[in-house]
């Protein structure tokens, strides 16, 4: 079966061109099929207080009215996308921009309202793999933003981090798939504030405990979540950290 | 040799939910090989509005600066381009959005600087043929917006009409090749006010002695220089109209 890399690319990287450029090397460099993921960073945010739109917050969440949609699509799946596919092909990577409209290859439905009404947030209902194994065996490398659809017209706002899993475990018929989170931290850290705190390697049990005993800094769970979920599918390598740590193999590897 | 069907869609009928639904039905319903080229619309300058950009324009001409180049992308190959896919998508059509630095589609060139400078719009170069038609044949309905790169990273904005014509001739070597401008008037009036003055048939020697004479109205020549320039290079069919003329037949038929 053939290797395919899935790099989560983080909203922290895309805020700092430098760092984004950093970022799009290490991965334009990567040989073999591969597919890139990005999240939104504080481009929508800026966006949306110079067009004079409120955030919306409920006990500190985000929540994706009609309005912040249309920011985050223009952002996300517009500036975003448009200009990490523009990087890429200068770096001779044939990349190719998707929402999870696009060949329909993310359905999600709009989540349902319980305590909280997060507006035009999707939820994953299906990953069309064989659509992104046609794309990539065109010769095509895949270049994901956070938008979705629910096939009836609606465009929703969805977490990078969940779809990097579940496009990593759409993949598994197709590919041997390995799945790298790139953001700007060396990896998993005991103390967010020390990167010698790092954790060469994560298993299930002490992700547990240390989630538990609150070690691991809130912020990381939804992804370590993530992480462990495409782990436990049988993806082959789920690494995470930054450009140094994952290029000399430091960067936390999940077991 | 297949048929495909390429359609553009003004920036009136995208301005115009009712037209643009039905604009979108109209395509759907078409069979066979497909491929949708949209334009903008009013959306670039009521955003750009919003955001406090004084629209730049020279001689009537809008300059593209790197902000207003920011809300072209944000606006055509985000809000515009992902709506139109889900709106396709949601008519059981497998729409794929596309820009021309997806799969380094449409390589353009900045214009160069005469009298104007005309800011990030970009004159086309290269159309990648051979990889529409691995899209198309992979099964996807490319939706391109007019949104080209340099190659080196720089995005830059491009005339609509343009880009159907370019692609039409592109894709000759594949396919037999409609193309159909699709806007809001049945098609080429000798009075612009009045829509019984409908010519039903052009062909070039007309074409000339009419916008010699000024007849046709100035804001129709790019759009009929670049329907004259892919009929010339060997496309089959090449029609202007409306839902209405383009279904019953009547819309302006160049020859």
């Amino acid at each position: 079966m053939e290797q395919l890399l899935i790099l989560k690319l983080g909203g922290g990287v895309l805020d700092d061109p430098a760092s984004l450029a950093e970022a799009l090397d290490y991965f334009s460099e990567r040989t073999g099929r591969k597919l890139l993921v990005h999240g939104g960073g504080r481009k929508a945010s800026a966006l949306s207080k110079q067009m004079g739109l409120a955030p919306k917050l409920i006990d500190g969440r985000r929540i994706t009215d009609a309005a912040t949609l249309e920011v985050v699509v223009m952002v996300y799946a517009g500036l975003l996308n448009k200009q990490v596919v523009a990087d890429l092909q200068a770096r001779a990577c044939n990349a190719i921009g998707l929402s999870g409209a696009d060949g329909d290859l993310i359905r999600a439905h709009k989540r349902p309202v319980r305590e909280i009404d997060y507006g035009f947030a999707g939820d994953i209902e299906q990953v069309a793999g064989e659509s992104y194994r046609r794309l990539i065996e065109a010769g095509f490398t895949p270049v994901c933003c956070p938008i979705t659809h629910n096939g009836q017209g609606q465009l929703l706002n969805t977490n990078a981090d969940t779809i990097a899993a579940d496009l990593a475990i759409a993949l598994l018929p197709y590919y041997q798939v390995e799945l790298e989170y790139y953001f700007d931290r060396p990896g998993v850290l005991l103390d967010s504030t020390d990167d010698n705190s790092l954790l060469v390697e994560l298993h299930t049990e002490r992700y547990a405990e240390l989630s538990a005993s609150g070690a691991i800094h809130t912020g990381m769970l939804p992804k370590l979540d993530n992480a462990f979920r495409a782990q436990a599918a049988g993806v082959t390598e789920v690494r995470i950290g930054n450009k140094k740590s994952l290029r000399t193999g430091t960067a936390t590897r999940l077991h």
